[in-house]
């Protein structure tokens, strides 16, 4: 099943009234693949006819049509005031996703089960077990933030001017991230952010009512000569970016742009918020500085958290930054949900002290520089000749470019039905759609489960790379006559 | 050391530019009162003087002064860059705040560490290790939300046209519910909440920029006349109450009121948030059925948690509301932060499923009552004869009127030195000041903290009036001269 976390709603492609087929049958055909392909499951709830008609702009009736359809095709079944129920499972074994390369996350396999459960087993043992259970503090457990505060501190990231702040995940750093900014009157109200991102940047921002533009990423991250374009035209408040194995693409800005991306931001006045939290998997080369590290200002705010290198579903990030922000960050923080979870946060703490996380991380790095070679060979073996990659040097994704005419989106139905699944470029699109890009995240995979999804895409790719070259042929055959 | 999840920020008492003493001393004497009485603790940093005076409204030399004066009594340091520490403990024992009554929380000494060990052991042991470490749903982790939404079935709670969301404890809940309401253009923005009312409450709408609108809480909850007469002249769209145990009253609605609320509400196409996170804590009579479960339309929206009854530390609560209105909601939650943590909700589920919450429930409820009993008793016996104070039936806490002219805010640096703590009456306040009000939160206590906590107050309370009228009658003598 796609991650909800990653995609929003249910993904349905943009319909097209100009299409032969009626739209009801358009998004039957949709749904119907999403749910041979294993994208939706057995027992999955469908959207209410009302609220999906609303999110894709159609008739009610277009959308109760095309379940009808999917009834009488036993794939679904509607129950009175309940909804409606995915009741056929896949097809093929794809529930188990053979090849998911849509999923920015680390693969369960690579868990280190015996050590959390020692390391839980020494929290909730200890003396610290009943003040764990009780009501917290809202700027974090007191322990963990002075051990990661410490750590900022003696790395040379945090100054003696910061201070921390404990969210649930970096999706709840940019979340209060945005509500203490757009707290200001105006000024903050158009965000930088990268094009393509991740959805969950984007998502938070829009939202709130930003103004969101995009500055494009190439193969060293964010484009410094658009960069400064689009300050100088946009007079944003705000820039968002993540210099390391940014997702999706992951770019990796190299120090003298880091550099040069501080200088203009600060001479134009321009917040910048660094995402960091694929900084720790870094596969090739030595680890860069970050951003916040070089900015001697101190005025840079930087993320951090668990989810990418330990265990994401334990919802612990961070925030680095001038006390006076973290001071209001934290009052957000407070309102919001009076703090985050202080056992996983102590159980964190003790992977992380015992040395147990950085164990962990060594052997993530021989994982993923082993997924990630079997990714770039995988792409230079299978893809079509013209299809662009990028290389990345760490992280869990990397992003593909089609040649043209291809629509990723258009493909990945197809895709499923043999399979594989990832994400097409429109779920990160910004401000310039790249309906050619699609994001293939390959940590949650074996090498061998990467190459032979590759190889199955690339079979895809070419085949319908063909099938265009020969319509398009054809066309100007036609065209002759 | 006052939990900043009751309080906000310092809780210093507005500062009176009439009086005698300068600004800056009446500062340090305030913020001198909380470090000797435990408030602020050694070590606590104070905030930027820059904050603390845009905070109070003054001006920043006024704070710098009383900042300097602290610290040549030695009782704060300041580190260039840092900021300012608290370096000198309390003077007496009031670290461990001897009688606490400012934190509506359950008891440390309560906590059945030995059965949350082993619920905790379980979970780690099983199959589902993996995946409640692994990235999960922005709904909840299934299994217990399947949990709670079958007993919320059971007991008629629920109906079938309702969903459930996980949230981070209830905090987050009214966050979400704010995002999503106010989404909708200008009909939601005037919201009625309980006066008083629990400070997280009315925080989650003002920061927001609704308007709040309070319905005063008498002994029956909700004063459903003043409720008819507001609702007639707001036009409000939502109305937040909590029937069982209202924090800071202690007030429950009896079945008939609660009944009555539905009809004037729904006359009104008002919608109703039902927090209900003290209603497990029924020490007194039969619990009263839910106002979402004497819905029968299915409008009403009810808040849940175990906060109250089991580990405030884990935060998890629950929103149980129409399936539609549950879809927008978790759409919010996943730009807020994902999901919540997933360990403690398969703590929290495993220890639900075990029977081991029923049976701490029930030792909490003979605890409870032991508590709310010596508390009654302690009012009854060492509050001023004029003082009113209210009979709750259950959860954790009271309210109490002093006569006149006391003032619960003047009156705590004074008991504060004593080593006793309460919430004075402004941080409950919407509509209607009542500086004679204050909370006395019982159950963090043992029946013998709680009666010489109340002794000392009642002695306390006791002099202020004697002096009060004292003086009141010096004045008429002077008068007849």
């Amino acid at each position: 099943m796609l991650c909800l976390a990653c995609i929003g709603m249910l993904p349905i492609s943009p319909l097209d009234p100009d299409q032969k087929a009626p739209l009801f049958r358009q998004l039957y055909d949709q749904m119907r693949e999403m749910i041979e392909s294993g994208t939706l499951r057995r027992g999955d709830r469908l959207p209410a006819t009302r609220e999906l008609a609303g999110q894709l702009g159609l008739n009610r009736t277009t959308v109760s049509a095309a379940y009808a359809l999917l009834e009488s095709d036993g794939l679904i079944a509607g129950h009175v005031g309940r909804g409606s129920f995915v009741t056929r499972r896949a097809k093929s074994g794809a529930e188990t996703a053979p090849a998911s390369f849509s999923r920015s996350r680390p693969s369960e396999l690579l868990f280190p089960l015996a050590e959390f459960r020692k390391t839980c087993a020494e929290v909730i043992a200890s003396d610290d077990a009943a003040s764990i259970l009780q009501l917290g503090s809202p700027a974090g457990y007191p322990s963990l933030r002075r051990y990661l505060l410490e750590q900022a501190r003696a790395e040379g990231t945090a100054q003696e001017s910061d201070d921390i702040l404990i969210t649930s995940g970096c999706q709840q750093a940019f979340d209060l991230l945005q509500r203490v900014m757009s707290r200001e009157p105006g000024q903050r109200s158009t965000v930088l952010i990268e094009d393509p991102v991740y959805l969950g940047v984007r998502s938070v921002f829009e939202r709130a009512g930003a103004r969101l533009v995009g500055v494009p990423v190439g193969p060293d991250g964010v484009d410094l000569e658009s960069l400064e374009k689009i300050i100088a035209r946009e007079r944003p408040g705000l820039l968002c970016v993540t210099p390391n194995f940014q997702n999706p693409t992951g770019a990796t800005m190299p120090l003298a742009a880091r550099r040069a991306l501080l200088e203009i931001s600060q001479a134009a006045g321009v917040l910048v918020i660094e995402n960091d939290i694929y900084g720790p998997l870094c596969y090739q080369g030595e680890p860069i500085a970050s951003i916040k590290r070089l900015d001697e200002t101190g005025d840079t705010i930087l993320l951090r958290s668990f989810s990418k290198v330990a265990f994401p579903g334990l919802r612990v990030g961070w925030v680095i930054a001038r006390r006076a922000l973290i001071e209001r960050l934290t009052e957000a923080k407070q309102w919001s949900d009076l703090h985050t979870d202080q056992l996983s946060q102590a159980v964190l703490l003790r992977f992380a002290e015992s040395g147990r996380l950085e164990e962990h991380r060594r052997r993530m790095l021989i994982a993923g520089r082993e997924r990630l070679q079997a990714a770039l060979e995988a792409c230079e073996k299978y893809l079509p000749a013209d299809a662009r990659f990028t290389r990345p040097r760490g992280g869990m994704s990397l992003w593909i470019q089609l040649p043209e005419p291809l629509d990723a989106a258009e493909l990945l139905p197809r895709a499923e039905r043999e399979g594989v699944t990832y994400l097409p470029g429109k779920y990160f699109a910004v401000s310039r759609p790249q309906p050619n890009g699609l994001r293939i995240s390959f940590a949650g995979m074996t090498p061998q489960e990467i190459r032979s999804g590759l190889e199955i895409l690339g079979r895809i790719f070419a085949d319908a790379l063909d099938r265009a070259r020969d319509t398009a042929s054809l066309s100007e055959v036609a065209a002759l006559v």
